[in-house]
């Protein structure tokens, strides 16, 4: 087992859940008591960590909510990194950026990813395919995790599309287990609105990590995913929630109550 | 004609050129005199301005040559694009950032691109499928450029997977012509690398406008691509050209001698 896998299983051991929280401060929605604060997104993600991690073995950083304020939310994600690895140097941190590019630019996002933010992992796009995923995957100390089923509803527009007879997330699926995953440190994107697709998706990938989006607000089915996705030490999932906790009123006793419920059907 | 490919085309008139230049200042690679001043990605691409503008219709910007120095990199690519705003108002602007997500995060995305950075276009990754790319296909005053036959060796892998026999890049050039450009909004990412594939995308997608990449230092087939790509207009065609030009020792003289060797072929 390669050293990023390593710390985050010992992370799921430490706290017992395979619960990641995505750390999504969409400004909008941001309570108005940090809204008018220096750093809105980091203020509100260091409470947010505060309140949960007790029960959480990852968080994860998407992106997109960051950099619709541009620098100013680039740089309140770093102070977030650097506020959990000097907090809780243990939690595993995955930047959430499905970034997909040629070589040559790759080995500047996977400079941005591992070394300017410092995250253990990146999610990462297929569509170039595997060649250009070397800057990411050479990098043994870290994890890359491949779209393979993303949780959305139109999902099924590509990656349903029948190749040789399998549909094309297989196919990628595939890829990942017998080509990009030399160094242990491949592992696959399998929404839990797909629960079969899990199932299917761990048979192909029987030690592969999968980060598990679309638990909560877009409605993925908990038991069936759980159930299907674990691999045989139980462990293998790292479950994602966002909006549904960490716009509640209650952050940690929401994220306590969904890790218990993801321990009960392990 | 919508509004943004209409200024991109009365650009193209006005300096009688369809090369777009793209702004990929690897910090690395930097001239040493710029490596010291206190913003030096903005000091190259400002120089690099100057002496190209005559020459250029667009200027693109990969993502992830600014993203490698964090926030300082994203706060100097929005310093470019507020100099050009200023210097060069009829210049259109794309961001290189090949985003893709589920729509509730590319809404984000869409206002990092479109309202922080106030780029004129985006680039975009169909492996989600179709509808999560309505944020951005929504916005009818800027243009959304799908990847469909990336500049990449490995662009085979997938994209020319057989689908009901047709390779999925086809499959997407279709979807984009059918179902993605009702705003008159959308084009399509194919490189020069592989000039067939632009004549096939042509034959496809006859009206479409297509960000070609690939040429100069990835090799690609400049005087195959230009006759095959070119609409009935003869434009239809922004043809980036990056590390050959910006690192050159005369780059406004490369330039103008690229915009020339274009024309000379449409």
């Amino acid at each position: 087992m390669t050293y990023p896998i390593k710390k985050f299983n010992e992370r799921v051991d430490q706290v017992n859940s395979l619960l990641c929280l995505s750390l999504d401060p969409d400004f909008e929605k941001l309570p108005e008591r940090f809204k008018g604060t220096e750093h809105p997104q980091f203020e509100f993600n260091k409470y947010l960590i505060e309140e949960t991690h007790a029960h959480i073995s990852a968080y994860k950083f998407n992106a997109a909510f960051y950099e619709a304020r541009g620098d100013k939310g680039l740089a309140e994600l770093k102070m977030t990194v650097e506020y959990l690895k000097e907090r809780y140097p243990n939690t595993f941190t995955i930047y959430d950026a499905k970034r997909g590019d040629i070589e040559n630019t790759n080995r500047q996002y996977a400079i941005s990813a591992f070394d300017w933010l410092g995250c253990d992992a990146v999610t990462l796009q297929p569509y170039a395919g595997g060649e250009p995923l070397a800057p990411f995957l050479e990098r043994r100390d870290k994890v890359s995790f491949i779209l393979c089923r993303t949780s959305n509803p139109g999902a099924v527009e590509f990656q349903d599309a029948l190749i040789d007879g399998a549909p094309l997330w297989q196919v990628v699926a595939k890829k990942a287990v017998l080509e990009w995953n030399k160094n242990g440190n491949c592992g696959l994107v399998v929404g839990a609105t797909y629960p079969n697709e899990v199932q299917l998706a761990r048979a192909i990938a029987p030690n592969m990590m999968f980060l598990v989006p679309g638990v909560g607000a877009q409605g993925g089915d908990l038991e069936k995913t759980v159930q299907a996705g674990v691999d045989k030490h139980r462990k293998g999932l790292i479950i994602v929630a966002a909006r549904s906790i960490i716009f509640d009123s209650d952050p940690g006793q929401k994220a306590r109550a969904l890790k218990e419920e993801i321990n009960s059907y392990r």
